[in-house]
Protein backbone atom coordinates (compact mmCIF):
# COMPACT_ATOMS: atom_id res chain seq x y z
CA UNK A 1 0.00 0.00 0.00
CA UNK A 2 1.31 3.57 -1.04
CA UNK A 3 1.59 6.25 1.77
CA UNK A 4 -0.95 8.08 -0.52
CA UNK A 5 -3.33 4.68 -0.59
CA UNK A 6 -2.93 4.52 2.77
CA UNK A 7 -3.51 8.02 3.56
CA UNK A 8 -7.04 7.63 1.02
CA UNK A 9 -7.91 4.85 3.01
CA UNK A 10 -7.30 6.56 6.45
CA UNK A 11 -9.42 9.72 5.34
CA UNK A 12 -12.23 7.32 4.31
CA UNK A 13 -12.44 5.49 7.31
CA UNK A 14 -12.77 8.76 9.32
CA UNK A 15 -15.03 9.91 7.27
CA UNK A 16 -17.36 6.85 7.36
CA UNK A 17 -16.69 7.11 11.24
CA UNK A 18 -18.13 10.76 11.04
CA UNK A 19 -21.00 9.51 8.77
CA UNK A 20 -21.99 6.94 10.91
CA UNK A 21 -21.69 9.23 14.41
CA UNK A 22 -23.75 11.91 12.42
CA UNK A 23 -26.28 9.35 11.41
CA UNK A 24 -26.40 8.24 15.11
CA UNK A 25 -26.73 11.60 16.27
CA UNK A 26 -29.27 12.96 14.23
CA UNK A 27 -31.20 9.44 14.87
CA UNK A 28 -30.59 10.43 18.68
CA UNK A 29 -32.12 14.40 17.78
CA UNK A 30 -35.16 13.24 15.49
CA UNK A 31 -35.48 10.25 17.79
CA UNK A 32 -35.96 12.60 20.16
CA UNK A 33 -37.90 15.24 18.57
CA UNK A 34 -40.20 13.17 17.14
CA UNK A 35 -41.78 11.01 20.31
CA UNK A 36 -40.18 12.86 23.31
CA UNK A 37 -38.30 9.74 23.88
CA UNK A 38 -35.58 7.43 21.69
CA UNK A 39 -37.96 5.51 19.38
CA UNK A 40 -37.01 2.97 16.62
CA UNK A 41 -36.08 4.88 13.60
CA UNK A 42 -36.78 1.95 11.40
CA UNK A 43 -40.19 1.58 12.37
CA UNK A 44 -40.45 5.58 12.35
CA UNK A 45 -39.77 5.02 8.48
CA UNK A 46 -42.46 2.30 8.26
CA UNK A 47 -45.43 4.19 9.40
CA UNK A 48 -45.12 8.13 8.70
CA UNK A 49 -48.81 9.17 9.82
CA UNK A 50 -48.35 8.97 13.43
CA UNK A 51 -46.11 7.20 16.07
CA UNK A 52 -48.00 3.84 16.86
CA UNK A 53 -47.84 4.93 20.51
CA UNK A 54 -50.79 7.22 19.60
CA UNK A 55 -52.93 4.14 18.91
CA UNK A 56 -52.83 2.82 22.53
CA UNK A 57 -56.21 4.88 23.83
CA UNK A 58 -57.70 3.64 21.10
CA UNK A 59 -56.98 0.62 20.97
CA UNK A 60 -57.81 0.57 24.88
CA UNK A 61 -60.90 2.54 24.33
CA UNK A 62 -61.91 -0.26 21.45
CA UNK A 63 -60.96 -3.02 24.54
CA UNK A 64 -63.17 -1.52 26.95
CA UNK A 65 -65.47 -0.86 24.47
CA UNK A 66 -65.97 -4.75 23.93
CA UNK A 67 -66.34 -5.46 27.98
CA UNK A 68 -69.16 -3.12 28.06
CA UNK A 69 -70.63 -5.05 24.68
CA UNK A 70 -69.76 -8.19 26.79
CA UNK A 71 -71.47 -6.53 30.15
CA UNK A 72 -74.63 -5.43 28.01
CA UNK A 73 -74.78 -8.81 26.02
CA UNK A 74 -75.29 -10.31 29.79
CA UNK A 75 -78.23 -8.06 30.47
CA UNK A 76 -75.95 -6.37 33.23
CA UNK A 77 -75.93 -2.95 32.01
CA UNK A 78 -78.14 -0.71 29.58
CA UNK A 79 -77.59 0.41 26.44
CA UNK A 80 -77.20 4.20 27.01
CA UNK A 81 -73.67 3.43 28.56
CA UNK A 82 -72.88 3.31 24.73
CA UNK A 83 -74.21 6.56 23.86
CA UNK A 84 -71.68 9.27 23.56
CA UNK A 85 -73.08 13.39 23.54
CA UNK A 86 -71.67 16.06 22.00
CA UNK A 87 -72.88 19.25 22.75
CA UNK A 88 -71.98 23.21 20.99
CA UNK A 89 -73.58 26.25 21.34
CA UNK A 90 -73.70 29.21 18.92
CA UNK A 91 -74.16 32.82 19.46
CA UNK A 92 -74.04 35.83 17.45
CA UNK A 93 -70.64 38.02 17.85
CA UNK A 94 -71.66 41.27 15.41
CA UNK A 95 -73.69 41.16 11.92
CA UNK A 96 -72.95 37.13 10.46
CA UNK A 97 -70.22 36.80 12.47
CA UNK A 98 -70.55 33.61 14.94
CA UNK A 99 -68.65 31.80 17.44
CA UNK A 100 -69.31 28.17 18.57
CA UNK A 101 -68.44 26.49 21.90
CA UNK A 102 -67.30 23.05 22.00
CA UNK A 103 -65.99 22.00 25.24
CA UNK A 104 -63.11 24.45 25.62
CA UNK A 105 -62.52 25.20 21.91
CA UNK A 106 -64.08 27.98 19.91
CA UNK A 107 -64.73 27.99 15.85
CA UNK A 108 -65.75 31.20 14.11
CA UNK A 109 -68.18 31.40 11.27
CA UNK A 110 -69.26 34.38 8.31
CA UNK A 111 -70.64 35.02 5.28
CA UNK A 112 -68.63 36.24 2.14
CA UNK A 113 -69.51 40.03 1.93
CA UNK A 114 -71.68 39.01 -1.29
CA UNK A 115 -73.83 37.42 1.07
CA UNK A 116 -73.95 40.73 3.50
CA UNK A 117 -71.28 38.93 5.51
CA UNK A 118 -67.70 40.35 6.47
CA UNK A 119 -65.64 37.22 5.31
CA UNK A 120 -63.99 36.75 8.72
CA UNK A 121 -64.30 33.24 8.62
CA UNK A 122 -65.59 30.18 6.39
CA UNK A 123 -69.52 29.78 5.99
CA UNK A 124 -71.47 27.10 8.15
CA UNK A 125 -71.81 25.17 4.84
CA UNK A 126 -68.00 25.61 4.35
CA UNK A 127 -67.48 23.89 7.70
CA UNK A 128 -69.50 20.79 6.50
CA UNK A 129 -67.23 19.92 4.35
CA UNK A 130 -64.17 20.89 6.63
CA UNK A 131 -65.70 18.27 9.02
CA UNK A 132 -65.80 15.71 6.38
CA UNK A 133 -62.99 16.12 5.05
CA UNK A 134 -60.53 16.03 8.32
CA UNK A 135 -62.72 12.92 9.24
CA UNK A 136 -61.56 11.37 6.36
CA UNK A 137 -58.38 12.34 7.31
CA UNK A 138 -58.23 11.12 10.58
CA UNK A 139 -59.38 7.98 9.81
CA UNK A 140 -56.52 7.25 7.73
CA UNK A 141 -54.02 8.46 9.62
CA UNK A 142 -55.73 5.54 12.01
CA UNK A 143 -56.36 2.71 9.52
CA UNK A 144 -53.13 3.25 7.62
CA UNK A 145 -51.31 2.47 10.65
CA UNK A 146 -53.57 -0.21 11.60
CA UNK A 147 -52.84 -2.05 8.67
CA UNK A 148 -49.18 -1.17 8.51
CA UNK A 149 -48.93 0.71 5.46
CA UNK A 150 -46.25 2.71 4.65
CA UNK A 151 -47.74 5.89 3.77
CA UNK A 152 -46.23 8.94 4.01
CA UNK A 153 -48.67 11.69 3.50
CA UNK A 154 -52.15 12.16 2.45
CA UNK A 155 -54.03 15.12 2.35
CA UNK A 156 -58.19 14.97 1.36
CA UNK A 157 -59.54 17.61 -1.25
CA UNK A 158 -63.28 17.81 -1.43
CA UNK A 159 -65.48 19.81 -3.64
CA UNK A 160 -69.01 19.93 -3.01
CA UNK A 161 -71.73 21.11 -5.21
CA UNK A 162 -75.00 22.70 -4.37
CA UNK A 163 -77.62 23.72 -6.27
CA UNK A 164 -78.18 27.51 -5.69
CA UNK A 165 -82.13 27.19 -6.51
CA UNK A 166 -82.32 25.85 -3.01
CA UNK A 167 -83.38 29.29 -1.54
CA UNK A 168 -86.74 28.72 -3.05
CA UNK A 169 -88.09 26.86 -0.80
CA UNK A 170 -88.91 24.41 -3.13
CA UNK A 171 -89.24 20.20 -2.92
CA UNK A 172 -87.08 19.56 -6.07
CA UNK A 173 -84.27 21.96 -4.51
CA UNK A 174 -83.27 20.74 -1.58
CA UNK A 175 -81.14 22.77 0.88
CA UNK A 176 -77.88 20.22 0.88
CA UNK A 177 -75.10 19.25 -1.34
CA UNK A 178 -76.12 17.32 -4.34
CA UNK A 179 -72.96 16.11 -4.80
CA UNK A 180 -69.49 15.63 -3.20
CA UNK A 181 -66.51 14.08 -4.77
CA UNK A 182 -63.24 13.70 -2.43
CA UNK A 183 -59.98 12.62 -3.58
CA UNK A 184 -56.89 11.17 -1.52
CA UNK A 185 -53.90 12.89 -2.56
CA UNK A 186 -51.53 9.86 -0.98
CA UNK A 187 -48.02 9.40 -0.90
CA UNK A 188 -47.36 5.35 -0.49
CA UNK A 189 -45.33 2.87 -2.06
CA UNK A 190 -47.80 0.41 -1.26
CA UNK A 191 -50.23 -1.11 -4.14
CA UNK A 192 -53.86 0.47 -4.90
CA UNK A 193 -55.03 -2.89 -3.69
CA UNK A 194 -53.85 -2.10 -0.18
CA UNK A 195 -55.02 1.39 -0.57
CA UNK A 196 -58.58 0.69 -1.50
CA UNK A 197 -58.80 -2.11 0.86
CA UNK A 198 -57.89 0.76 3.61
CA UNK A 199 -60.23 3.17 2.29
CA UNK A 200 -62.98 0.73 2.73
CA UNK A 201 -62.66 0.87 6.11
CA UNK A 202 -61.94 4.36 6.00
CA UNK A 203 -65.34 5.33 4.58
CA UNK A 204 -67.15 3.06 7.06
CA UNK A 205 -65.93 4.58 10.38
CA UNK A 206 -65.72 8.34 9.18
CA UNK A 207 -68.87 9.33 11.61
CA UNK A 208 -69.18 12.66 9.27
CA UNK A 209 -69.88 10.97 6.02
CA UNK A 210 -72.50 8.08 7.41
CA UNK A 211 -74.15 11.56 8.64
CA UNK A 212 -74.80 12.61 5.41
CA UNK A 213 -77.57 12.09 3.50
CA UNK A 214 -77.25 9.36 1.03
CA UNK A 215 -78.90 11.09 -1.81
CA UNK A 216 -75.70 13.40 -1.76
CA UNK A 217 -74.08 11.95 -5.20
CA UNK A 218 -70.36 11.09 -3.61
CA UNK A 219 -67.54 10.07 -5.54
CA UNK A 220 -64.00 8.55 -3.78
CA UNK A 221 -60.57 8.30 -5.46
CA UNK A 222 -56.93 7.55 -4.54
CA UNK A 223 -54.42 9.83 -6.39
CA UNK A 224 -51.22 8.26 -6.02
CA UNK A 225 -48.46 11.37 -6.09
CA UNK A 226 -44.66 11.15 -6.08
CA UNK B 1 -100.00 78.88 41.23
CA UNK B 2 -97.69 78.53 44.58
CA UNK B 3 -94.37 79.55 44.61
CA UNK B 4 -93.27 75.75 45.32
CA UNK B 5 -95.89 74.33 42.54
CA UNK B 6 -94.19 77.05 39.96
CA UNK B 7 -90.66 75.52 41.05
CA UNK B 8 -91.56 71.99 40.91
CA UNK B 9 -92.98 72.21 37.46
CA UNK B 10 -89.62 74.70 36.62
CA UNK B 11 -87.37 71.58 37.61
CA UNK B 12 -89.81 68.99 35.81
CA UNK B 13 -89.08 70.68 31.95
CA UNK B 14 -85.18 71.31 33.28
CA UNK B 15 -85.60 66.87 33.83
CA UNK B 16 -87.00 66.72 31.06
CA UNK B 17 -85.30 68.59 28.56
CA UNK B 18 -82.24 67.00 29.92
CA UNK B 19 -83.76 63.24 29.20
CA UNK B 20 -84.01 64.17 26.11
CA UNK B 21 -80.71 66.28 25.45
CA UNK B 22 -79.05 62.85 27.02
CA UNK B 23 -81.73 60.32 24.49
CA UNK B 24 -80.69 62.61 21.60
CA UNK B 25 -76.89 62.08 22.83
CA UNK B 26 -77.37 58.34 23.24
CA UNK B 27 -78.99 58.00 20.00
CA UNK B 28 -76.10 59.93 17.91
CA UNK B 29 -73.60 57.68 19.98
CA UNK B 30 -74.96 53.87 19.01
CA UNK B 31 -76.28 55.30 16.01
CA UNK B 32 -72.72 56.05 14.93
CA UNK B 33 -71.22 52.62 16.98
CA UNK B 34 -73.52 50.58 15.70
CA UNK B 35 -73.67 51.17 12.08
CA UNK B 36 -70.46 53.57 11.23
CA UNK B 37 -73.05 55.99 10.54
CA UNK B 38 -76.10 57.82 11.91
CA UNK B 39 -78.79 55.20 11.74
CA UNK B 40 -83.09 55.40 12.42
CA UNK B 41 -82.48 54.44 16.00
CA UNK B 42 -86.30 53.07 15.95
CA UNK B 43 -85.36 50.86 13.58
CA UNK B 44 -82.47 49.24 15.50
CA UNK B 45 -84.85 48.68 18.06
CA UNK B 46 -86.85 46.81 16.11
CA UNK B 47 -84.47 44.74 13.94
CA UNK B 48 -82.29 43.78 16.72
CA UNK B 49 -80.38 41.10 15.32
CA UNK B 50 -78.67 42.96 12.01
CA UNK B 51 -79.04 45.95 9.97
CA UNK B 52 -81.18 45.41 7.42
CA UNK B 53 -78.41 46.74 4.44
CA UNK B 54 -76.50 43.63 5.40
CA UNK B 55 -79.44 41.91 3.31
CA UNK B 56 -79.44 44.36 0.60
CA UNK B 57 -76.66 41.07 -0.97
CA UNK B 58 -78.63 38.63 -0.48
CA UNK B 59 -81.97 39.70 -1.92
CA UNK B 60 -79.79 41.07 -4.96
CA UNK B 61 -78.38 37.42 -5.28
CA UNK B 62 -82.33 36.28 -5.01
CA UNK B 63 -82.99 38.52 -7.70
CA UNK B 64 -80.36 37.37 -9.93
CA UNK B 65 -81.37 34.21 -9.86
CA UNK B 66 -84.19 34.62 -10.51
CA UNK B 67 -83.32 35.99 -13.79
CA UNK B 68 -81.10 33.02 -14.26
CA UNK B 69 -83.85 31.22 -13.70
CA UNK B 70 -86.18 32.96 -16.21
CA UNK B 71 -83.52 32.52 -18.89
CA UNK B 72 -83.24 28.62 -18.08
CA UNK B 73 -86.51 28.17 -18.29
CA UNK B 74 -86.44 29.87 -21.40
CA UNK B 75 -83.68 27.30 -22.60
CA UNK B 76 -81.33 30.51 -23.11
CA UNK B 77 -78.42 28.73 -20.43
CA UNK B 78 -77.98 25.29 -19.10
CA UNK B 79 -78.74 24.11 -15.35
CA UNK B 80 -74.76 24.35 -14.25
CA UNK B 81 -75.35 28.07 -13.88
CA UNK B 82 -76.38 27.21 -10.39
CA UNK B 83 -74.01 25.17 -9.12
CA UNK B 84 -72.28 26.42 -6.89
CA UNK B 85 -68.69 24.66 -6.30
CA UNK B 86 -67.03 24.84 -2.64
CA UNK B 87 -63.70 23.43 -2.42
CA UNK B 88 -61.36 22.55 0.76
CA UNK B 89 -58.09 20.77 1.41
CA UNK B 90 -56.92 18.98 4.58
CA UNK B 91 -53.79 18.05 5.32
CA UNK B 92 -51.93 16.80 8.72
CA UNK B 93 -49.68 18.99 10.91
CA UNK B 94 -48.67 16.85 13.23
CA UNK B 95 -50.30 13.59 14.92
CA UNK B 96 -54.16 14.04 14.68
CA UNK B 97 -53.52 17.94 14.38
CA UNK B 98 -55.03 18.70 10.67
CA UNK B 99 -55.56 21.99 8.84
CA UNK B 100 -58.23 22.48 6.35
CA UNK B 101 -57.92 25.42 4.08
CA UNK B 102 -61.21 27.10 2.62
CA UNK B 103 -60.91 29.53 0.10
CA UNK B 104 -58.49 32.04 2.39
CA UNK B 105 -59.54 30.45 5.73
CA UNK B 106 -58.38 27.77 7.75
CA UNK B 107 -59.72 25.70 10.24
CA UNK B 108 -58.25 23.23 13.03
CA UNK B 109 -59.18 19.95 13.82
CA UNK B 110 -57.31 17.71 16.76
CA UNK B 111 -58.55 14.86 18.75
CA UNK B 112 -59.11 14.65 22.71
CA UNK B 113 -55.51 12.56 24.14
CA UNK B 114 -58.17 9.97 25.14
CA UNK B 115 -58.29 9.24 21.31
CA UNK B 116 -54.44 9.44 21.18
CA UNK B 117 -55.04 13.43 19.77
CA UNK B 118 -53.33 16.58 22.00
CA UNK B 119 -56.99 18.40 22.42
CA UNK B 120 -55.72 21.63 20.29
CA UNK B 121 -59.06 22.06 18.59
CA UNK B 122 -62.46 20.35 17.98
CA UNK B 123 -63.11 16.75 16.03
CA UNK B 124 -64.52 16.33 12.80
CA UNK B 125 -67.89 14.89 14.28
CA UNK B 126 -67.59 18.10 16.40
CA UNK B 127 -67.30 20.37 13.99
CA UNK B 128 -70.04 18.78 12.16
CA UNK B 129 -72.21 20.28 14.99
CA UNK B 130 -70.55 23.28 14.92
CA UNK B 131 -71.47 23.48 11.17
CA UNK B 132 -75.58 22.90 11.70
CA UNK B 133 -75.54 25.31 14.51
CA UNK B 134 -73.91 27.90 13.28
CA UNK B 135 -75.99 27.13 9.58
CA UNK B 136 -79.53 27.21 11.77
CA UNK B 137 -78.02 30.37 13.64
CA UNK B 138 -77.24 32.46 10.00
CA UNK B 139 -81.20 31.61 8.76
CA UNK B 140 -82.70 32.51 11.85
CA UNK B 141 -80.36 36.06 11.57
CA UNK B 142 -81.74 36.65 7.82
CA UNK B 143 -85.23 35.54 8.66
CA UNK B 144 -86.41 37.07 12.11
CA UNK B 145 -85.30 40.29 9.76
CA UNK B 146 -87.51 39.17 6.27
CA UNK B 147 -90.31 38.59 8.47
CA UNK B 148 -89.56 41.68 10.44
CA UNK B 149 -89.51 40.18 14.07
CA UNK B 150 -88.72 41.69 17.36
CA UNK B 151 -85.76 39.65 18.32
CA UNK B 152 -83.38 41.21 20.67
CA UNK B 153 -81.01 37.21 20.25
CA UNK B 154 -80.52 34.01 19.15
CA UNK B 155 -78.21 30.82 20.53
CA UNK B 156 -78.58 27.72 18.57
CA UNK B 157 -77.78 24.94 21.30
CA UNK B 158 -77.55 21.63 19.93
CA UNK B 159 -76.25 18.26 21.84
CA UNK B 160 -75.91 15.43 19.42
CA UNK B 161 -75.53 11.57 20.07
CA UNK B 162 -73.85 8.86 19.05
CA UNK B 163 -73.61 5.93 19.36
CA UNK B 164 -70.26 4.22 19.90
CA UNK B 165 -70.66 0.40 19.12
CA UNK B 166 -70.04 2.04 15.61
CA UNK B 167 -66.26 1.41 15.51
CA UNK B 168 -67.68 -2.53 15.27
CA UNK B 169 -67.90 -1.68 11.47
CA UNK B 170 -71.40 -3.19 11.92
CA UNK B 171 -74.58 -2.68 9.62
CA UNK B 172 -76.83 -2.21 13.27
CA UNK B 173 -74.41 0.61 14.35
CA UNK B 174 -73.97 2.67 11.43
CA UNK B 175 -71.21 5.61 11.91
CA UNK B 176 -73.28 8.91 12.47
CA UNK B 177 -75.36 10.84 15.02
CA UNK B 178 -78.55 8.76 15.95
CA UNK B 179 -80.03 11.67 17.55
CA UNK B 180 -79.77 15.75 17.19
CA UNK B 181 -81.54 17.81 19.31
CA UNK B 182 -81.57 21.60 18.68
CA UNK B 183 -82.63 24.06 21.30
CA UNK B 184 -82.92 28.11 20.22
CA UNK B 185 -82.55 30.31 23.21
CA UNK B 186 -84.82 33.27 21.37
CA UNK B 187 -84.70 36.47 23.35
CA UNK B 188 -88.19 38.37 21.70
CA UNK B 189 -91.75 39.59 22.77
CA UNK B 190 -93.02 37.74 19.28
CA UNK B 191 -95.63 35.04 19.69
CA UNK B 192 -94.29 31.60 19.67
CA UNK B 193 -96.76 31.45 16.81
CA UNK B 194 -94.65 33.74 14.89
CA UNK B 195 -91.36 32.16 16.05
CA UNK B 196 -92.70 28.69 14.96
CA UNK B 197 -93.46 30.10 11.43
CA UNK B 198 -89.79 31.48 11.04
CA UNK B 199 -88.16 28.32 12.33
CA UNK B 200 -90.38 26.48 9.65
CA UNK B 201 -88.72 28.55 7.44
CA UNK B 202 -85.06 28.54 8.60
CA UNK B 203 -85.57 24.50 8.33
CA UNK B 204 -85.72 24.65 4.98
CA UNK B 205 -83.16 26.54 3.68
CA UNK B 206 -80.67 25.16 6.40
CA UNK B 207 -77.88 23.84 3.91
CA UNK B 208 -76.09 21.73 6.58
CA UNK B 209 -79.31 20.55 8.16
CA UNK B 210 -80.86 19.66 4.54
CA UNK B 211 -77.42 17.76 3.84
CA UNK B 212 -77.67 15.40 6.76
CA UNK B 213 -78.99 11.90 6.93
CA UNK B 214 -82.84 11.27 7.08
CA UNK B 215 -82.87 8.57 9.85
CA UNK B 216 -80.69 10.79 12.58
CA UNK B 217 -83.46 11.69 14.71
CA UNK B 218 -84.06 15.42 14.89
CA UNK B 219 -86.00 17.81 17.64
CA UNK B 220 -86.39 21.64 17.24
CA UNK B 221 -87.54 23.56 20.36
CA UNK B 222 -87.68 27.12 20.96
CA UNK B 223 -87.38 28.00 24.42
CA UNK B 224 -87.76 32.08 25.73
CA UNK B 225 -85.69 33.62 27.69
CA UNK B 226 -85.75 36.60 29.92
Amino acid sequence: MSNHNYHMEFSFDIMMTSIKNLRLQCEFFWGNILNNKLMDITHYFDIMLIEKSRLDPIQENARKLQHTIEAWRKDEISEDVFMKKTKVVCSQQKNFQLQVQCREHMVHIDEPQLNGGDDTAITPVEMLLCAYASCLEVSWIVYASVFDAKVDSITVEIEGEMDRRYILGKKEYPARYNKIDVVFNIKSEESMKKLNHILERVQKTCGVGGSLHPDIEKTFSIRLID
